[in-house]
């Protein structure tokens, strides 16, 4: 019997992919002139099954863990940051959550394991399944239960959203960039030092440190580290597999998701490997400074929207890129016909 | 006694640009981690004045002009097109005004030289100064007093808008690409076979062509290409000049420009050689797939803000970027500091 995360992804439609196709060759402008913003536009139109795609409706979602590896010294911030920022998420003063108020999308945060239990704040749901994963320097990070639970809890944020456009996940958790090229560097049997970077601002000490700790926890949990759930529950945080779980049952359940950053891109490629079915369903909204970010994309072989050297994380490069989908989506919608305007053609 | 678009441009201001470098240290993120974003917060206070940067009124102009270099056979498109995509803008059909109106932005198109007279149409201003410029191939492209002229037009659109936030400057004229590329290449000495490329979609033949009618050009005007503003009245087209004018304007007045695509860049590059002080005010909104722009870009040493392969013209490009802006003042305004949220530091 399949697990839920292997039950296969909806189709996209290919009939809504063909008619947008040709409408864009209608458009009152030379035949691909918009560029990456047509293909956006069919996309949107394949995967929504709407002549008109759309991006009105956004629902943003911020998993929040620790991670039992921040015990290394592997961060510029302390541990305590984590649950910090989740206050701020609900406060409304981290950047998402200014950019979530722009696009006046929905907007929450899930703790599926801070450190320290939190007080109850607006906005965010209490999903914490432990105080921060352990160290994957030492030990595994989370049992085989804890991970189907982390998977679980993103399934489980996903399944009452409805007549939701586009779904962006987010994360916040201090060291979570090391976890996130550990799983990388597992999962496309990559060096350490091809995939470290500076994460929230880490010197060249501490990014040496960043790839001396995953090459040693490569190396400890070897023989352990055989599929790709294996790798997540060794070496994985539980924001991390709940985004997984997330971005999986999203394209179950027929929601377009855009992914943002290097973790997320570590989630994504996570969730593909679980499921390969779900890939018609991730739009790249940025590549981000953080080094082994490109390494994931260009493995993925895909084309963000953005690149600006964002490195922030909390589902923001994602959410900046919004507008772009908005505005593919109202091109697409409402230019002219070169029969309808009366502009002659090539 | 100097021409008025030698007049300097207004000076950027850098207390304020001082004040918005230390508010980006305060925010709640890791220092730099907005990336390109923080940057523009910063130059947008800076050449606004203001505390609070802002991107809410933003003006677009589209100016509309023929190229008698057309003859050659350098377009995929009847020249006739230019026209039609006037009545297009009018009509709210064409690319860049979709984006106007997600954008709620000012729009207003300006006929400086199409070939056949217009009928009067809303949002579209007459100043009509030829049937279309002269064919540089065979004589300049028009007299001293039209490229003065054509200048002023763009200074005069410029003259009555006031408050606004951002000054985008867009281009509608068959052939443009052809004209952009000579201007280009007599500006920057680099040969015509680096500087075209296929516009609204010519063929390897076309472009080829392109080439082979500039290098043409360029000997046949080498004598009298020797200041940027004869380089402009020889080989330019009314719009260009138009956006020249307009970009010098903006300025000089203190409002701050988006600059669009491969055209408007050669436009802007024009308009820095005739005066150098407006080069703070000019921001570059995206490198397009026409392949000159590349060579303009690093030649300006500047780093668009988004790299989607975009070729339509008409500003599009550069509407397609405010929404990055406004994202960039918003989270430069409205997140919280360390101190406010209570969040740890490094």
């Amino acid at each position: 019997m399949s697990e839920w995360f292997e039950q296969p992804a909806q189709a996209a439609s290919e009939q809504h992919r063909q008619h947008a196709s040709a409408r864009q060759q209608q458009l009152t402008k030379p035949p691909g002139s918009l560029g990456v913003l047509e293909g956006c536009a069919i996309q949107l139109a394949a995967l929504q099954r709407r002549e008109q795609p759309r991006v009105e409706r956004v629902d943003i979602v911020i998993f929040a863990a620790d991670h039992g590896v921040a015990d290394e010294g592997v961060s510029a911030f302390p541990q305590v940051v984590t649950g910090e920022m989740v206050k701020n998420f609900s406060s409304g003063g981290a950047a998402i959550t200014v950019l979530a108020r722009e696009l006046a999308a929905n907007f929450q945060v899930v703790n599926v394991g801070t450190v320290s239990a939190l007080p109850e704040l607006p906005q965010v749901l209490d999903r914490r399944l432990a105080a921060g994963t352990q160290n994957f320097n030492r030990e595994p990070a989370m049992s085989a239960e804890l991970c189907a639970q982390a998977l679980a809890a993103g399934r489980d944020i996903v399944e009452p959203i409805t007549q939701t456009d586009l779904f962006i996940g987010g994360e916040m958790g201090i060291a979570n960039t090391t976890t996130a090229a550990a799983i990388a560097c597992a999962l496309l049997k990559v060096a350490p030092q091809d995939m470290v970077g500076r994460g929230t601002g880490v010197d060249d000490d501490g990014v040496a440190l960043k790839a001396r700790v995953i090459a040693h926890a490569l190396q400890l949990h070897a023989a352990a580290l055989t599929s790709p759930l294996a790798i997540l529950q060794i070496l994985g945080g539980f924001e991390i597999a709940a985004l997984s779980g997330a971005y999986i049952r999203c394209a179950q359940r027929g929601i377009a998701v855009l992914v943002d950053g290097f973790i997320c891109t570590a989630a994504a490629l996570v969730a593909l490997q679980l499921n390969p079915s779900i890939r018609p369903w991730l739009l790249f909204s940025h590549c981000s400074a953080e080094r082994g970010h490109r390494l994931l994309i260009d493995h993925l072989d895909v084309r963000p929207l953005l690149n600006l050297d964002l490195r922030l994380g909390e589902g923001s490069g994602a959410a900046v890129a919004v507008p772009l989908l908005r505005m593919a989506c109202a091109l697409h919608n409402r230019m002219a016909s070169f029969e309808s305007a009366g502009v002659s053609t090539v």
